[in-house]
């Protein structure tokens, strides 16, 4: 009998739970609305029971959560949401309760990492060993992987806060970052867009100024990661990139950052849409 | 009888050849003048031989070259070196040459990312699975190693040429990237501070402004990695850092610039000086 797998994303609002073996094979998915803890984790246990007692027994299970997560193996909290404000969250079990509620092995992965993930086994990085996928929504995000392996360093990239250079002339805008005022997530993600324009991010014209300065906004990320990590491709995805003249600005203003030193790495929207942290976790479940 | 390793520090001006199995315990040691590609390789190859008929053969080579190189191993030209302007040497299959040479496998990457592994061995870094080794002298370079293996990508980093924030009205030095003009290694390398202060950095004195300019940069790199890498430690060395006063400054700016939103690396000296290169070369041929 081929081996099933489970995944979870495990996000803010709702975690999303399905078992099958890829894109084209998920055969059961259920949405649960994210409450307490005990009453979340319980809906997801008995999905998963459900579904093995119809057949479709799982053989391990991949989750990508929100965070902040301990990703440490070493640690007794590996698996543990860590410091989030999000009441009853702080210091849950997520990987250990599920994992021995279930009987099976647990992956355990931020929800950007494996959205990453998805994206480098069935979207738009596919076969790729060397790529970063970065999300640019409420704030900005992004997944690492290097050969061929998602980077954790010692917790996780924190590509959003990264300083870039500005022109205070062309953009005299603070920026609305609660530690560093002026990162990039308080630059450029959707509500330092809408706070520089008084109006929310979609409702700004596609002609409006916003979108180039946005553009050398991220156009410095990719330079930054094309210099640090030599990626063959960035994916830029999230709620802004739903305009589609961003991606041909950035692919416009990156060469002039390298200047000929390198080639720019190749610039790309996700292939998966909401389904790359779903499938990730597949993707971390099946690899383990 | 204990396995014995090559290993060669493959530099513009000098090789640097060894047989042996660590920092402790090199048998022999030959330092040859950078010449052509076919008199270098051959005294090369004639020492190693001379230490194989005296009973000390190598069970593989590592080599730690100058570049630019190519490290893809799929490539036809892996292990030669590419587009170098130092004459007769573009195009030079020196893995290659080396290998068919000794009839031993060669381990084959650049410089810095020999030197990174070095430390991460027998260093500053040892023990340590993410990490990056900074070198500032007349160029800036570094290698960086995420969860135990060196980050390649496409090619290999080049974060001496990242783009840093500045302040024009303090530092109105135009830079001198013949690429990019202010990038850091064109504010902040050896040449840099000479043009700058209009003489070379080891003749301006500690109290001199140069210093904390310079640990303002560097400290701006510094948290480019921390927030992109998540490193446990960046090692500062080369010629620039002999000054001691610097480190220090980079140690206090850093937590500035990340402003809370994440612990700052360890910000360190690397242990084992211009040994790095060659004990690194040597680490690699034991990992073949």
């Amino acid at each position: 009998m081929e081996k099933l797998f489970g995944a979870i994303e495990a996000g803010g609002t709702k975690f999303v739970c399905a078992v099958g073996t890829g894109p084209d094979d998920l055969r059961a998915e259920l949405r649960i609305p994210t409450s307490t803890p005990a009453a979340t984790i319980a809906a997801a246990l008995a999905f998963f029971r459900e579904q093995a007692a119809r057949g479709r027994p799982i053989a391990a299970l991949g989750v990508g959560s929100f965070g902040p997560v301990e990703l440490d193996l070493a640690s007794p909290s590996w698996g543990h949401i860590t410091s989030t404000p999000k009441p009853g969250w702080a210091g849950t079990d997520l990987a250990g309760e599920l994992g021995r509620g279930l009987g099976v092995p647990v992956a355990f992965e931020t929800d950007v990492d494996a959205a990453a993930l998805g994206e480098g086994r069935w979207g738009a990085a596919a076969g790729l060993d060397d790529f970063v996928y970065v999300t640019v929504g409420t704030g900005i995000g992004g997944g690492v992987v290097a050969g061929g392996r998602l980077v954790h360093g010692r917790q996780h990239p924190e590509i959003g806060h990264l300083r870039v250079r500005r022109d205070h002339a062309a953009d005299p805008f603070p920026g609305i970052c609660p530690f560093h005022r002026d990162c990039l997530e308080g630059l450029a993600a959707g509500p330092a867009i809408a706070a520089r324009w008084g109006k929310p991010a979609e409702e700004l014209p596609a002609d409006h100024p916003a979108w180039p300065l946005e553009a050398r906004y991220l156009a410095e990320l990719a330079a930054t990661l094309a210099l640090v990590l030599s990626p063959r491709k960035i994916l830029f995805g999230g709620g802004v990139l739903q305009q589609p003249q961003l991606l041909p600005l950035i692919r416009q203003h990156l060469p002039e950052l390298l200047a000929g030193y390198l080639e720019a790495p190749e610039i790309a929207p996700p292939a998966l849409g909401p389904r790359a942290g779903l499938l990730g976790a597949l993707a971390l479940a099946e690899d383990l």
